[in-house]
């Protein structure tokens, strides 16, 4: 463990919980429900598991309020998963280990790098490259020329940062993420030949963003593709040139965002969403998984399917989806039945009573 | 060629299957049916193939049993690709070549390196990494601090292996793919703001999994992230945390699967198929192309759509999607009918005859 | 910027545009509408922006032949997104600057190295590599043994040439792409274990292609995977083993190819298409994003849907898919309205009146 023992009533006033039982038991790290053994504290979300408590092998438990027969030691809390992420990161928090900049890394000219750096072997910086205090880069990073990174920034291993891009404070970027390269702008001649179109804008990442391994940020055509502070941005996501995410945002894996579209703060993109180009979603909106959205969005919608329709009518839909061919069916049978009725009513007149057509 | 050539009986035993013609031609290698020439042997899968045997330049055919009116060379066997694919294995291998660890390579402290291995120049291996035997890691690898590699294993270009994880016997994972970055795990606090999960578990690859180049397998908050025996994972995978994958899977590229979702043994995933966290698809699902999967599914199932629903429905639900205007114009058509009917039965009455909602 | 300052009349000749106003300004940079400074040319692409003309700070502009109200200085074209490419690019060529290849870079054996290349720190190159004139190669890229690079190529950070794959001239590859990694193909034996197919093929990739970051190209089982000449690859593309790719295709990102499917000329797949094996699109097809093509393609075909339809029928069939729910209870009171009607014609009789069925 980072961190020495810390006695479970320090916890409970980290995350503003109630302490249930004993304040002097010594707590030395987190662990999930059924892993949990005597010295850690574990958590359960939910009242499902709440029936399981006597299982628990942990020295203590973090609740939801909703817990109430229980005699500790516990804490019991609003949001068990907020206050566990709290108190995990306190024992896994490392501090950081300066080592500087291996010899074998390869460093271009003008850089700015405090002493305060780990850089490993096998990093490649361009020239002009700008770095903050306390940044870690892994081997196979490379950034190009005239990027600038802030504090306290991670990037794990062959990671590509292009030339002039912004990295702010506190981001986190998975092995293999490409920040930086060209987005998808061409002109197509009369021939049908594509003309590339230069693209000369950067990508600026703010503060306490996390970027997901294998993820692509193009930059933009002119000006920027913008990442706003505290978005999360999972694996293989893909964000073309002059994309503008806001503060907040959710993205899970594999999310594609064509050029020039926007979002307000705090949206949330299922896995696989697809989201048209020059479009903008309001704050709060919420894409189901693998949907795909080509018009703008209101703040708060909640949209899902292929195009995307607010999330009630898409279950119905979706649901009615899977009888189609019994409808079709009935839609034959009730055609025939019309025409009998018609037939008796009117004998020897057209099937197709009174249609003006 | 990497073996020398063998006798087409020594190839019919090879595969069990039933020699055709002379046992004593000479096979030094394999191609395919439109570019096999003398000395090679081909094969066909199918009848339609079939036809044009007589076209073949090749001094050896493979075909399946139907295939009953040849003179041969050939084999004849119940499954030609199986056949083909055993004995081109046996054309192709190489013998190892322990070249040992390149002076160009960073190696860590406390490693445990054979010294039957292939390290090319340019990878890095962090502290405390355990290497097998015959392990061939090519440049750009990164292999962080305590990873676990098995006997036999070869990682092309640019992998990442996160700290921890553990990379059974025979394992081969394709340029750039990254195992064990951090899972998407966040807890969501009072002012929309994401606080960061601890990720502390790790990835398990077992014996005889191949990933392909790209993909991601992130690992587990607490405990594994699991791909078992033999499981066969194309590019652009994404596996989130705690995910596990049967024995002899088949995920086809750009599947995505969420959070602690688990599958049998012998699953299907059609290609770009994205799956729902924390269900569990039963031995042998097959999911098709393009497909959502939201709910458990039972052994054998065989699902299709977004939400998937039975294979064969969705054939015929799909069949009916494109009809969809043509079945709103004729009910349409059919409320008319059936209003004109009411009105000539009783004359004056409300048109929504007897409706009671 | 890379060129020097050019007179507007240069840049209408250049283009093929019509002049208006003073051709003796001088223009030294290109900048989007609401950047533009003095000293630059911009450009509106339709007629929307034209209200806003005046609020232009740029030196000039270039504009659709539409806009005829404008007294210059401008220049009037037919395709303003292809005059500002060739302007753009223009006014960005740098000149390329042989740096030869750097000491920290791994060079095999026999390899073709040009004194005019630039070859970056941390590459690798494997043995008997044969480099075209002016290539640029970045650092963390790996080239396998007997891969061809053409001339003016550039491959960026930490991109992977598989062996014995064909790159031609003008080529330009982002970051993390990977050429020639293994196909996803096996034959699956009587235990439901997979056997490896060996992928001896290689990957072809013409003149004037550009591949977005991270995307894969799988090498073909036999013969050759293909990308022709001026095929445009976004990000995160996946292409299967023996894909052949027509001429000027435009892939957009998170596209999927299974194997062995070809295009025609001038296709367009939008982004994260999913397209089946072993079939043919047309020269000219289209495929909205997010849609699934599991059939041939006549040349021209505009598509969506997943399985993809007519682009006409699906836009009307996904309106009417919102109203499935409202479907369903029209039916169903369909249904009771004519019971109602057969029952007050024919009293006492069954309700499914005359079915057969």
């Amino acid at each position: 463990m980072a961190c020495e023992k810390k006695r479970l009533a320090e916890l409970a006033a980290l995350v503003q919980g109630e302490l249930v039982g004993d304040p002097e038991v010594l707590i030395g790290g987190v662990a999930d429900f059924d892993s949990a053994v005597a010295g850690e504290i574990t958590f359960v979300a939910d009242l499902k598991r709440g029936a399981r408590l006597a299982e628990c092998k942990a020295s203590a438990i973090i609740v939801p309020f909703a817990v109430t027969e229980i005699s500790g030691p516990a804490i019991r809390v609003k949001n068990p998963y907020l206050a566990v992420a709290h108190i995990h990161a306190l024992f896994v928090a490392e501090p950081f280990v300066a080592t500087g900049v291996d010899a074998r890394a390869v460093v271009g000219q003008d850089c700015h790098i405090p002493a305060e750096v780990a850089i490993s072997p096998l990093v490649s910086l361009g020239n002009r490259v700008r770095l903050g205090r306390r940044v870690t880069l892994h081997s196979g990073v490379v950034v190009y020329d005239d990027a600038v990174i802030g504090d306290d920034v991670v990037l794990y291993a062959n990671v590509t940062i292009g030339h002039h891009c912004h990295i702010g404070n506190r981001v986190i970027i998975h092995s293999g993420a490409v920040i930086g390269s060209d987005g998808f702008g061409y002109a197509t001649d009369g021939n049908g030949r594509h003309v590339k179109r230069p693209q000369v804008g950067m990508v600026q990442i703010d503060d306490d963003v996390e970027i997901g391994a294998n993820a692509c940020i193009d930059r933009a055509t002119f000006g920027k593709t913008w990442v706003k502070r505290g978005a999360k941005i999972d694996n293989l996501v893909q964000l073309g040139h002059n994309v503008m995410i806001g503060e907040d945002a959710l993205l899970v894996a594999q999310v594609g965002m064509a050029g020039s579209t926007t979002t307000g703060n705090n949206v949330v993109l299922g896995g696989q969403v697809g989201v048209g180009g020059h479009i903008h979603l309001g704050d709060r909106v919420m894409v189901a998984a693998m949907s795909g959205v080509h018009n703008n969005l209101e703040p708060g919608t909640i949209v899902a399917g292929i195009p995307a329709i607010p999330h009630k009518t898409w279950l119905r839909s979706s649901a009615a989806y899977a009888k189609l061919p019994e409808m079709v069916r009935e839609l034959r049978e009730l055609r025939r039945q019309v025409a009998e009725l018609s037939e008796a009513i009117n004998p020897g007149e057209d099937d197709n009573l009174g249609n003006n057509e």
